[in-house]
C-alpha cells in the first residue's frame, strides 16, 4: 500500500507542474509537449487535400494512436491527482475532471477515439469541427509555461486601459463607417450600403491591413479614408503602448522569479 | 416645497455625474448608458437592408420608443439642473440647454420624434443624415468616463508636438505626391494626373495601409514609392511615441485619482 | 543717413528670425508664412485639370502676383541683411545670396516671373518641373520653426544608429529579394525575374504596405513571404525606437528653451 | 626570417579586425568592404535581363576579376593567421579554414573561379544559386561592424522573450487559420481549403501586410478577419517592445565602448 502511494507521489511529481519541485518541465511533461506539438502539426497537415490524397489512411491511424496516448495520459493524471492537496479523494477527482483545463483535455482526444467506430458522417462542417477540436491541445502548451502565465496576468492587470482603448477604437470605427455609408453608400451599395458593411472597410483601414477589396472611389470618400488611415495610427499607438508596458512587466516578473528560485537552489 | 427640492436634489445626484458623490456612475446613468448603447446598435443595424427588409416597421417603432425615453431623460435632466450651482434659475437652464453637450443630446433624438409625423421624404441623402444623427448619442458615453476625460486632457497638452508631427507629415505627403505626379503623371493620369490625386496614393503608402488600387508602374516611380514607404515608418514613429507617452500619463492620472478617492472614503 | 539705418534695423528685426528679439515669429514673417502656405496650396490645386479647366487664367495670374510679392520680400531681405553681423557689406550680401536657403528662395519664385514672357513650351515634363519648383517654398516654413530645428538636430545626433538600422534593413531587403528571385523567378519573370525587380516586392512587404500588385504564388515563395513579413516587424521596431527617443529629446529641448526664454522675460 | 615575421605581423594587423589595435577598420579592410559592396551590387544588377542583354560578357568578366581579388585576399588572410594566437601553426590554419566565417568566404568566390572553365549548364535553378552565393559576401560587412556585434548580442540575450512571443504568435496564427478554414473553406477552397493554405492569409493579416490576394467573403469570415486584424496589433506590440529595448541596450553598449577606447587613447 505504501509502495503504491510512493509510486503515485512520484508519478504526480512527473505529470503535474504544480508537483514538480524544480524549474522548467519534468521529463514526462517534455514528452507530452512533444506529442501535443506533433499531433497538432499532423492535425493541421491532414486538412490539406494534397497530403490526405497521398496517404488517406495514414493520418486517421496516426490520430487514433495519439488519442490512445492522450487517454492513457489523462487516466494517469486523474489517478495522480490524489496527491494534489487541492483535489483530495474521489470527490476531488470529480472536481478536477470538471475544471475547464481537464474538460478541454478530454474533449480534445475523445472524438478521435469514438468516431472511427461510428457510422461515417458526410456533413462537411461536422467533420471539420471534429478535426479542429484536436488543435485545442495546443492550449496545454500555454498552461505549462510560467512566462505565459505571468504574461496573461500582466495583461489582465491592465484590462481597464485595454477596455478604454477598445471603446475608443469602437467609437472611431462606428463614426468612420457611418461617414463612409453616408458618402459612398449610393455609389457602391455592395461595399458601403450599410454601416455594418462599411465596418469591414473601417477595420481594414484602422488596423492598416488594407486588403484593397473595397476602398472609397469619390473625392469626399477618399478624404474620409485618408483621415481614417491617419486616425488608425493613433488607435494602434494606444494598445501598443499599454501592451509593451505589460509585456515588459511580465518578463521582469519571470526573471525575478527565476533568480529567486536559483537563489533557493543554493 | 422642501419636499420638491429634496426630490430634485436626489434626482440631480442620480442624473448628473457632477452631482454624484461616489466613484463611477449612478444606477440611473448606467441605465442611460445601456439605452444609449442599444439605440446606437439598432441605428447601425437598421442601415443594413437585409435586416430592414425582414421587419420594416420594427426599427422605426423601436427608435420612436427610444426617442421618447431620451425626451423624458432630457426634460428630467434640465429640471434637475436647478441644483447645479453652475446653472442657477431659468437663465441657468437656458445656458445649460445651449451647452454643446446638451445641444448634441437634443439633436440626437428630436428628428426621430418629429419625422414620423411629417410627409415622407424620398431624398436618400437626407434620410441617411437623419439616421446617422442618432449615432451622435455615443458621444455621451465618452463624457461619462473619467479615464476618457483624462485622456483627452493628456492629448491636448501635447497638441503642439502633435501639430508639429502633422506639419512634418504634410510636408512629406506633399513632396512625395509631387514627385509621383512628376514621374507617373503622364503614364497614369487617372491616378497621378495631379498632386491632389497623387495624395490619395501618398496617404495610403505613408500610413502603410496600401490598398493597392493605385501604385507606381515605372522604375523611377517604384524607387520613389519605396522611399515613401520607408519615410512612412519614420512618420508613424513620431505620433506613436507622443501618443504612447500621453496615454501613459492619462492612465497614471486616473489611477492616482482613484487611489485618492479611495483614501477619501476611509 | 542715421534715419535710413534705423529703418533698416527695424526692417531686419521684422524679416529675419535671427534678428527678432522675442519668441515665435514677427508679424511680417507670419504674413510671409501665410503667403507661402497659400501659394503652395494654389500650386497644388493648379495641377488638377478639373480646377484648371474652369478658370484657365486664374492660377497663372495668381501665381504671377505671388511671385512679385516674393521678389519684393527677397529684395527687402537682401537689403536688410546689412544689419546681420554675419553678412557685412556688399560681399556679405553676395555670400548671403549664395547660401542654400537664399538660392532655394530665389529659384522658387524666379521661373514664375520669367516664364510668362517666354514663348510657351509644349514639353510636358518641363512644365511640371516648373510647377513643382514652387512647392519648394514650403521648405521655408520648416526653417522658421524652432521645434523643427531641434528635431532635425536630435535626428542627426542619432545618424549612426539610423545608418546601422538602414544597413540591416538593406541586408534583409537584399536577402529576401534574392530568395524570391530564386523561388519565384521562373514562374513570374515580370515580378521576380531579377533581384532589382524582386526588391519592389521586398520593400512593400518589409514596410507592411502590401499593395498586392505582386505576391508569391508557390508554396516555398509563400513561406519566404511569411518570414519576410515577420522580419519586417523587427525592422520597423528598430527605427521606431530610435526615432521615438530622438523626438522625445527634441521636444524636451524645445520646452526647456521656451521656459528659459520665459524666465528671461521676467 | 625575422623580416618575414615582421611583415606577416604587419599584414595580420591590416587584414584581421582582431589584430588591428585602433578603432574602426584598417585601410586594407576598408578597401575589402568597398570591393565586397561593389561585387554584391554587380551580382544584383547582373540578374536583371535588361542590363545583361546590353553587355553579356561585362558582368561575367568583372565577376572573374572580383573572384581573383577575393582568392588573393583569402590566401593572404590564411597566411597572416599565423600571428593569431587562437590559430597557431599549420593545424591552426586548418582550424581557421574550417570556421563558418572562412567557409562562407571561400564558398562565396570559388564557384566564380571554377565555373568559367566547366562546360556550361543549362539548368536555370543551378545558375541562379551560383549567382546568389556571391551575395553571401555581404555577411562579411556585418562581421566587421562593432555595433552589429553588440546588436546581435543584445538580441540573443532576449531570445527567451522573443521565443515566447513567437510561440504566442504561432498560437494566434494556428487558431485564426483554423477558424478561417472552418468558416470559408467550403466557399473558397483555393484560399482557405486547408489550414496550411489559410495560414498564408493569417500571416498577411497578423503582420498587417494585407496583399489582398485572399480575404474573407462571408459575414462570419469577415468578423473573424476583423478580430484577427485587431489581434495582429497586439502581436506586433510584443516583439516591437522587446526589440526596441534590445536595440537601445546595444547602442548604449557601443557608445560606452567608444568612450572607453577614447579614454584609453589619452
Amino acid at each position: 500500500m505504501a509502495e503504491a502511494r510512493r509510486l503515485r507521489r512520484a508519478v504526480w511529481r512527473q505529470v503535474d507542474p504544480e508537483g514538480y519541485e524544480r524549474d522548467g518541465l519534468s521529463l514526462t511533461n517534455r514528452v507530452v509537449v512533444l506529442i501535443v506539438a506533433l499531433s497538432s502539426l499532423f492535425a493541421i497537415l491532414e486538412t490539406e487535400p494534397t497530403f490526405d490524397d497521398i496517404a488517406p489512411e495514414f493520418f486517421t491511424r496516426l490520430e487514433f494512436i495519439f488519442a490512445v496516448l492522450f487517454l492513457f495520459e489523462y487516466v494517469i493524471r486523474l489517478w495522480a491527482q490524489g496527491e494534489n492537496p487541492r483535489f483530495p479523494g474521489v470527490q476531488g477527482r470529480i472536481r478536477y475532471a470538471l475544471t475547464p483545463a481537464a474538460i478541454v483535455d478530454l474533449v480534445a482526444f475523445l472524438p478521435s477515439l469514438v468516431l472511427p467506430f461510428l457510422p461515417g458522417t458526410t456533413n462537411f462542417m461536422l467533420l471539420r469541427i471534429f478535426r479542429l477540436i484536436r488543435i485545442l491541445r495546443l492550449a496545454r502548451l500555454g498552461r505549462f509555461s510560467l512566462a505565459m502565465r505571468h504574461l496573461s496576468q500582466a495583461v489582465s492587470e491592465r484590462r481597464e486601459e485595454l477596455l478604454l482603448s477598445l471603446m475608443l477604437a469602437t467609437f472611431v470605427l462606428v463614426f468612420s463607417a457611418s461617414g463612409m455609408y453616408l458618402l459612398e453608400g449610393e455609389n457602391d451599395p455592395q461595399a458601403f450600403g450599410s454601416i455594418p458593411r462599411a465596418m469591414w472597410w473601417s477595420v481594414c483601414t484602422l488596423t492598416t491591413v488594407g486588403y484593397g477589396d473595397i476602398y472609397p472611389h469619390t473625392v469626399p470618400g477618399k478624404v474620409l479614408g485618408a483621415l481614417t488611415s491617419i486616425a488608425g495610427i493613433g488607435l494602434i499607438a494606444m494598445p501598443t503602448g499599454i501592451l509593451a508596458a505589460a509585456f515588459s512587466d511580465a518578463f521582469q516578473r519571470t526573471r525575478r522569479n527565476m533568480k529567486e528560485s536559483d537563489a533557493d537552489d543554493l
